[in-house]
């Protein structure tokens, strides 16, 4: 295949228990392709296309900040039961590209609609008409740069070309490595259930690493199922196990303007019919797309730009959910709090610092402070048998976890970041190239 | 007198608006001094005392952070119309320390009373009693450890030993320095206004320069005046300025559980009675303690860890005082802007990003954005005459500014800020020393 595998296994993600040999293979009724359309410098892969032959049941969330980008506009746009192809682009984020970027879609979707058309009736018993409306589109990059049409529309016919009915992990990986822009290692989760007595297949693949900062999709985060769920019942599952996957996690704090998370059904598993999202039947599946969700949202802060810690941040008995949100998160977006973590120092009296500039409500005498299983804060004070040591000891994992217990209630949340690096000012202070 | 100052006017700052020499000299009614106490490993000054002989009138906002540190509860705690001394130590923020942090104040409150009364008994003809519920105290450093109460108080007795009735500039700056922690270079400003024909010294000192994020007042900021204004009026005269001085400044969005910025008012000027906030006479002092205000929180960002340039955010017609505020910081605290201020990147497409997840809803084709002088964004897109390497040239100053209009209404905030730099890595990562 000639994929460039970059060496993503440092000896310290190996230590992670996410399982980082993810054996993606073949999910009927999906193709995939990607191709070099010459975006970066280098020659590397930059345009991945997923193909549903039959079409897909799909739902998708967007991004919550009010300056949107024009592919996420025009993915707002179409009104339709049935998605064809995603077409994905890095490196230009077609933000603030005004009608320049949104009739490079409306172009783009038309080329893509008509060429796959004429595959149809090439490789189909029942050619179906694709219209361009049955077209998504994710692009990730700068902002504001003129979206290059020329170079990105000259290479579909390639794309489609390249369209092979048959899946295996190298063809997944390769269009992981596609959609990557700064992330370090391509980033792909799975997980098999059932629905009833039907074997099911939930795979998905992710980016970051940048402008990561939950605000209902974070990033982009693709996921693709054989089950068969019709839009409506996909829509309530995705919102719902967003809330505590990708909208659990911040890298920097920023929210991007082409935040995208979308879950496609192609429905050739071929199991009893759902018809509600209380089904029983979908207990399982519901299930394992969280944990296909949560393993994508946490190689994503894994692999945060600059990161050499993941953090997690598990805040427990507080008031409301609002409230165990708010402090979770101002502990993950302190930069003295990440900074610390860096440093590999327990430097607690920083956490507490975020906990008390969260506007929620404290009562120190409650608050209990864990580093991992060690204690650190309760009773209000630093606890009696604290040991610094075994504590910076304790720091010196990659993977770290903070444990706050607030005492006020039974609301929970549970945040992941990571630590903030000189690697991370480098990368992006880097002027853009 | 055997101070070290530190050579802190590199050559970047020279060019910068703000004069750094500050000839801040007597001012009448108050005196300083100031210790080792050997907080530090090395024997620089950590412990300032402010006297006031004849007491004076005061006023103070403090952090809003939800969990505070026993000092401030100390302040909080006094209910008192005069104080005669402030005393200020660094290395230890007294937070979280319980108790033993409370009770170190009262400690030291009452060995402070009691020798500044023996103090007037000597060189007063009037001698007052004074109690130590008139002493305030400032203490920054790091949360959490125990308060270094023996260091401290024993040396209580040199500090007051060490109070000289007549200031200078280099006493001034001996107590700016004194108060210091991670910055690099003093803070002091000044004006010199009237009340009536009276005129009247406003001068202060400051420090940052990490957790700095406003919410009411932040870091560590005294003002004293020789004026003679009610505490009443003081405090008015303090929440009315805070906002756009103090409360108008970030380093890195983290907001310490110490802040406090007090004012004391020593009425040595003896001019014409001032009986409430309206009175004309008062229109150059409120002024001018705006100037001094600002000159110390501008001080205060330019000098943030790690900072090499000063950012100022200027956004104009906002719909609402509130979203023009929420517009400023959600800039001034991305990482992904801080870092292209960094690589003197004008990444405008980064500023668009931080207005667009500020939550305030913006019409694009109203918005207007400017690095400096230099037309970036309007009409919802890059402006036809921009210049990249205009603009890029724009970049290497030491102080930047970046305007932006909403077009939604008449409401303005200016937020400042500084770059984010490996070396605030470098500060924050380091284990605690």
């Amino acid at each position: 295949m000639g994929i460039n595998i970059p060496n993503f296994l440092s000896s310290k993600s190996k230590n992670r228990k996410m399982n980082d040999f993810q054996d993606l293979d073949h999910l009927d009724g999906l193709s995939i392709s990607s191709v070099s359309a010459n975006l970066y410098k280098t020659n590397r892969d930059d345009l991945v296309m997923f193909y549903f032959r039959d079409g897909a049941n799909f739902a998708s969330v967007y991004t919550q900040s009010k300056i949107i980008s024009e592919n996420i506009k025009w993915n707002l746009d179409q009104k339709t039961k049935k998605i064809f192809s995603l077409m994905i682009n890095t490196r230009n984020a077609n933000s603030f590209t005004g009608e320049q970027g949104y009739r490079s879609m409306q172009n783009i979707a038309d080329i893509i609609s008509h060429q796959l058309t004429n595959k149809q009736k090439i490789d189909e018993e029942n050619p179906k008409k694709i219209k361009s409306k049955n077209i998504l589109f994710g692009c990730t990059g700068t902002i504001g740069e003129t979206f290059p049409y020329q170079k990105i529309s000259s290479k579909i016919p390639d794309l489609i070309e390249n369209i092979k009915y048959t899946q295996n992990k190298l063809i997944w990986m390769k269009a992981a490595l596609g959609i990557m822009t700064t992330d370090t290692k391509p980033k792909m989760a799975m997980e098999e259930c059932s629905i009833g007595n039907t074997p099911v297949k939930i795979y998905g693949i992710a980016k970051g690493s940048g402008m990561i900062h939950p605000n209902m999709a974070t990033t982009l985060g693709y996921i693709f199922t054989d089950a068969e769920i019709p839009n409506d019942i996909l829509k309530k599952l995705l919102k719902k196990n967003i809330e505590n996957t990708f909208n659990a996690i911040s890298c920097d704090g920023d929210t991007s303007t082409n935040d995208m998370v979308a879950i496609f059904s192609t429905g050739k598993a071929y199991h009893s019919k759902i018809n509600n999202i209380n089904d029983k039947k979908l207990k399982n599946f519901d299930h394992s797309l969280n944990k296909v969700l949560l393993n994508l949202a946490k190689r994503i802060v894994a692999d945060g730009e600059g990161a050499t810690k993941l953090l997690t941040i598990k805040v427990n008995e507080a008031k409301t959910d609002i409230e165990a949100k708010k402090i979770a998160f101002s502990i993950a977006n302190s930069p003295l709090v990440k900074t610390a973590i860096t440093g590999e120092d327990p430097n607690w009296g920083r956490v507490i610092m975020a906990i008390g500039k969260s506007d929620a409500q404290i009562n120190i005498n409650k608050l209990v402070l864990k580093f991992g299983n060690i204690l650190v804060v309760s009773n209000g004070k630093l606890h009696n048998s604290y040991d610094e040591k075994e504590t910076a000891n304790y720091m010196k994992n990659s993977d770290i976890e903070i444990n706050v217990s607030i005492g006020s209630g039974n609301k929970n949340f549970t945040a992941y970041t990571m630590d903030l690096t000189k690697k991370y000012i480098e990368i992006n202070a880097d002027y853009r190239s």
